[in-house]
């Protein structure tokens, strides 16, 4: 039986055979986890899943010290470790002929220095961007990886659900987070997708900001911004609670993030612009005279990544498919004042239709 | 009163005049935060600092949504936002004359995609790699630097030290990777430098390995690598315990990496190679015949970045100098049965002298 993995790659190479692409070289660790399951983070030494269409060989390149990690979840049966003392490209052109000429990389994830390398050992080496590609492919969810999302939102819901109950006047931003942090390990996350944002009162207007010793007053906006990680996927929730009694224009100014956030929501199925759902959501926030308070897209891709494909802003013209999941969050960020945002995902169905992914409530709660 | 970010900027100025170079084209986070004191991930987001040595304009590119936070911590004064729905190189083709010929950036941040973004909105662009300059400049860490890392690595030692007081047989490796996290926040840190590395049992053959579900038991080695982030300096450490009475084999694999622990930190000096620290803490194992067990450098340069230059591997010829900071953490893995790993941080001190910044007892200690 085929993984979920061969079945991917296989696309791949059909894709590399159609535009006569010799070789395939993935190198962006999200990438070689979706091609292959083995999810690691190499940082500066080199990783990478290569596909030869000439010969059909498939090769996973790994840091030496990763390859046991890599055996035992890949599979791909080749696997060449790469030690610190070794040159990359030196090992990579050792077990691929060199007279290889046309290479499909991900020209986001390909750095100068790697590709200078590359063309020191493959004197007739061309690149050629194979991440349209992939973004494509992994744009398009499946079922089994939107359950998946699933259980990194519920997770991050549960946290977020636990952890507000803590909340108190003269804790700080800092001692809430590592509740937060505490949390996710204790109800099964494998870890953060992000660094955790909690920001209070005046710093909630910072889209993102850092949590400080900062200790919350009454009256305090609270924004709490995060995620986990759980078996190789994202989820990114943002809620913003009141500490106490909110003012007349706390109440106002999230009324109207409400408002945008189910504009922003409801205008989200397929066959549209993706424009159409950041347009939707800013509208709403425009008419309030607020729009110089939210100035960033709407929302972003969600997946292996927590910033992924596509992103949702006010000029992308290209058409929502079935199999997007993205986050919908406007906000509005007032400086030296506060601010709101509220932030959901959303999942295009194979229907076409808009399934919320999350469920936290978004009325407006005081702690 | 100049800043330590405008000496670095002219150092940084300076060098780009010799080589004639016209356009600092800064993109890697890091060095960012290094020469302008704004400490952000912008992730796929743009944000770079450009140095235009042609008119003596410094510029800061960030996301619209960082504005407020470069403001507050830079002490350059132009700074340009982008938003999403602009793209990157318009906008900075608008800020700087675009008949500029020759931009100096670093190889290994620049990747292809923005690199051909470069050429679309400046035709004539040349680019030459400036990475080395700042590699250099990085590596010589100052004192006021070697403090920051110092109360980095305190604060890991604490944390260490607290941690160790709750491992009890039964514990899982999650739950105790969880009690770390909580403790560097309530202990100071900005956050965890990378993963919280905590491997149990077998386990600890894996120098890479994630914290799972796995319950301490009797007898087992516990390997913990963690380090912090403190006002933006990261610092990395490894102690490996046992958990109840150790067996003859296991003292004699962690006697094995403290003594090739010790002899790479007492190799340590300026004006010899790099790879001298690795041969001599690697000898230490291949005279006790573990040397395939030991498959990694044995140490990385630390500061700013938790991996960054040097890279301390036995083929490396160029020099030790004064300022270098890096860490020695021999290790013996042995697949199926377990690991040892001690890592320490070495400064080569004002006097080309070592010294070792990591105070933590090396000595076998069972819990």
């Amino acid at each position: 039986m085929s993984t979920i993995y061969e079945h991917r790659r296989t696309a791949l190479a059909q894709y590399l055979s159609e535009q006569e692409i010799e070789i395939a070289m993935i190198t962006d660790p999200a990438n070689v986890f979706y091609y292959s399951g083995f999810n690691s983070e190499p940082h500066e030494r080199f990783m990478s899943l290569m596909i030869d269409t000439r010969v059909e060989q498939t090769i996973l390149f790994v840091p030496a010290l990763d390859k046991s990690a890599a055996e035992a979840v890949t599979d791909v049966t080749t696997i060449i470790p790469i030690s610190d003392e070794q040159v990359p490209f030196e090992v990579v052109s050792n077990a691929l002929s060199n007279d290889a000429k046309l290479f499909g990389v991900e020209k986001k994830s390909l750095n100068l220095f790697r590709y200078d390398s590359l063309r020191a050992f493959f004197p007739q080496a061309e690149v050629v961007d194979i991440q349209p590609f992939t973004d494509e492919l992994r744009m398009r969810k499946s079922r089994e990886e939107i359950e998946l999302m699933q259980n990194a939102i519920n997770i991050i819901e549960k946290v977020l659900a636990e952890g507000i109950k803590k909340v108190k006047v003269g804790m700080t931003e800092l001692e809430l987070t590592a509740e937060f942090e505490t949390l996710m390990r204790e109800l099964g996350a494998d870890g953060p997708s992000f660094s955790t944002i909690v920001l209070s009162g005046e710093k909630a207007a910072l889209p993102h900001g850092t949590p400080g010793d900062r200790q919350f007053q009454e009256g305090d906006f609270l924004l709490i911004d995060m995620g986990v990680v759980k078996d190789g996927y994202c989820s990114d929730t943002t809620r913003t609670f009141i500490i106490g009694e909110p003012t007349e224009k706390q109440k106002e100014i999230y009324d109207i993030v409400l408002k945008s956030n189910q504009a922003g929501i409801n205008a989200v199925k397929a066959g549209v612009a993706l424009k159409t759902f950041d347009i939707a959501a800013r509208d709403v926030i425009a008419n309030e005279g607020y729009d110089e308070y939210f100035n960033n897209r709407v929302g972003h891709g969600l997946g292996i990544e927590v910033h992924e494909e596509p992103s949702v802003h006010k000029n992308n013209e290209n058409i929502a498919n079935e199999g997007l999941v993205f986050t919908i969050e406007p906000g509005i960020y007032i400086p030296e004042y506060g601010g709101v945002r509220i932030e959901d995902t959303v999942y295009i169905n194979e229907k076409g239709e808009a399934e919320v992914l999350t469920s936290f409530p978004r009325e407006l709660q005081t702690l």
